[in-house]
């Protein structure tokens, strides 16, 4: 058995971890990312591609934005599509200045793999049997790999593991309380090399059910459907895929499709789930492993992002100015930004997906809610600010007025 | 048989069907009123009391707002109080200017008879067995009195005949499309002559559920709790009904309540309630005929007062200008105006009341969606703006936004 010690031991080798990683890198905090896949697995992962300005800057502080900066696309609005009529929400004028950044969550994996191979950090892909132990008291992780078996000491623990992680597992159930939203539909994604459909995302809500016109690049496209969760991908050839968007679009739009052989095709379910608290003594949970959001919105990542900031600033009070009010407010800190961004996604699913189950009366206050929502500044102000993502401190133009 | 004609024949003698006769009467156009109940009983329903500012102007437009400038409050805001915070909403700054104001429904009815009383226009009261014939051709009345036997015939026929009303139901079903929601609570209504408990409205969620603190006048509070729909008035006394209000209140507010006798106790349930058209050939419908709204948000008799005021202004362009345009768009501009209002209805109802049956998570998203709103000058701002009223006009804001 090989023995090591570290401040912070990370589980989990995705964004959340890696970014985790390099924040406390800079912040001059040891620490061993232990990863059961191995790297080639986890740089493939193809998810979410839209980043909040918070996502932004703290990718800055970790260093890891001469691509984003570079390839990044940059979007002052959306489209909402609905009864065949386009509206733009103008999320830069609405919100005073902010957008949101199109970068595939797939190329900032791969930035932060590179800036971690550079400074050379420590990471144990392929890691089997990996268990966390003592996370009350003194925390250790144990794992095998090619036959070896490691034991790592530790201050912490990081849970950066995703939903199916061990982390959350290895939590006693009367110590958790878990919330939880399935819905009846999941997205069937393509992607394509060929420009996208409009500079902008498109959001569609049509009667045939819930689109969106996404992009990762100029030149690659990112498309989904909503169909059946009972539904599978061997059902959707490219054309049957293609023809079924061109009828959730206008007639404009759908002109101006350029269609392709699909690179990647795939159906993902949608999902609503939070995890109340996050931290269990010496435990962190951050990113999928604690909370879940359906992709309306794109919050997933920056949630996760958002964790990570947080428990990076918390360790870095603990251990370089030797403060426990970081860790000790993390959880509370973390849910109060997770359940507005779980509301959030859970609106705008509702807001623009079919649902077969809902009653017509259901399904007309949607249409007015959806109505009153395009039709006005405060309505438009409120999908913007969520968009984008809501700001830490306290809303100022309410201060101000409550003044 | 008594065989007589008007111009518009106006059935039910409420707010809707009054304010209509003197809108009428101020175009000069001819009108007759049919109300089945007496004079006094209609007299004496209490109903609600926030008014709209388009609904005062409309009640100046004909000329019976003396009493309403006199007596009525005007708020500049509302309090809403959840997990014992309020939350101040000012109405005023953050629609730009705009009001409430408090005048009991009671009041409008009774200044509305006088003003009636005073032109000597014709009413029918005690008005039995009530039937509207041919409203697709050539409209007529009927309807006994004292024996008498009478035929009205009319150009119009305006059905303000409410929920129960008559002329709804006189619709052929296959000519009509109707959406409901029935909620599983009621209101439980105390009216009191004592001081209310703060100047302006407060509405109160609460584990406990649902309450409001109002007010007809500074002397007179209006006060309700929810209760099950199961429940009765009898289970009620008057100490128990104050009692379970300070359970729901804030400390501050529950040393400041002064409690009374009360002078009316009733439970209310309510109902969400749309039909679709509003017109059926020479038929009309206005206020709760063709909608209803659950009392929290206040719409209902804001809502009438605009069906009322399009009517108005369509009859007038028929009879004055000899253009069908207005009666040709009355259905539509009511039903936009309609299904926002019940939107808004619907959602603060939702939002604001203890439902047994909700999921653990869809009472943590309504509870974070209320924390949103509150937080959020974007979130108060929306729920301003449709609390005193939609413009009736598309938001200039927003068009300024997307020049």
């Amino acid at each position: 058995m090989e023995r090591l010690n570290t401040q912070v031991a990370i589980i989990g080798s995705g964004p959340a971890g890696l970014l985790l990683g390099q924040l406390l890198y800079k912040a001059g905090i040891d620490h061993i990312i232990i990863e059961q896949r191995c790297a080639e697995y986890v740089a493939a992962r193809i998810r979410a591609g839209i980043l909040e300005q918070v996502s932004v800057d703290l990718l800055k502080k970790a260093g890891v934005t001469e691509n984003l900066e570079k390839y990044g696309l940059t979007h002052d609005g959306i489209e909402i599509l609905t009864h065949q009529k386009k509206y733009r929400i103008n999320l830069n004028k609405l919100t005073d200045g902010k957008q949101v950044t199109v970068y595939g969550q797939t190329e900032i994996t791969k930035d932060l793999m590179h800036a971690r191979q550079t400074a050379k950090l420590q990471s144990f892909y392929d890691a089997q049997n990996v268990h966390i132990h003592n996370f009350d008291s003194n925390p250790y992780v144990t794992f095998e790999k090619n036959g070896q078996t490691y034991h790592i000491d530790c201050q912490f623990i990081a849970g950066c593991d995703g939903y199916h992680g061990i982390c959350r597992a290895s939590v006693p159930q009367d110590k958790i309380k878990t919330f939880e939203k399935v819905y009846p539909f999941g997205w069937l994604g393509v992607l394509a090399d060929v420009p996208p459909v409009a500079d902008e995302l498109i959001y569609v809500q049509s009667e045939r059910g819930f689109a969106l016109c996404s992009m990762r690049s100029n030149t690659r496209s990112r498309y989904y459907l909503q169909v059946p969760i009972t539904d599978s991908v061997e059902n959707w050839s490219d054309d049957a895929f293609w023809q079924e968007l061109k009828n959730r679009l206008d007639e404009n739009s759908r002109n101006k499709l350029i269609t392709g052989i699909s690179i990647e095709k795939s159906i993902a379910p949608l999902r609503s789930f939070i995890t109340e608290p996050m931290r269990f003594g010496k435990l962190f949970l951050a990113g999928d492993a604690a909370h879940i959001v359906p992709p309306t919105g794109a919050k997933g990542l920056n949630l996760a992002t958002a964790d990570v900031g947080f428990l990076a600033d918390a360790l870095d009070q603990y251990f370089n100015q030797h403060s426990s009010k970081g860790i000790n407010q993390y959880s509370e800190k973390c849910l109060a930004r997770v359940w507005k961004a779980e509301r959030f996604s859970w609106w705008m699913t509702h807001l623009l997906h079919r649902f077969d189950n809902e009653s017509e009366f259901d399904h007309r206050m949607k249409q007015a809610e959806l109505s009153y929502i395009l039709e006005s500044y405060a309505g438009q102000s409120s999908l913007a600010e969520n968009y984008v993502g809501l700001p830490f401190e306290a809303d100022k133009k309410l201060e101000a007025l409550n003044v």
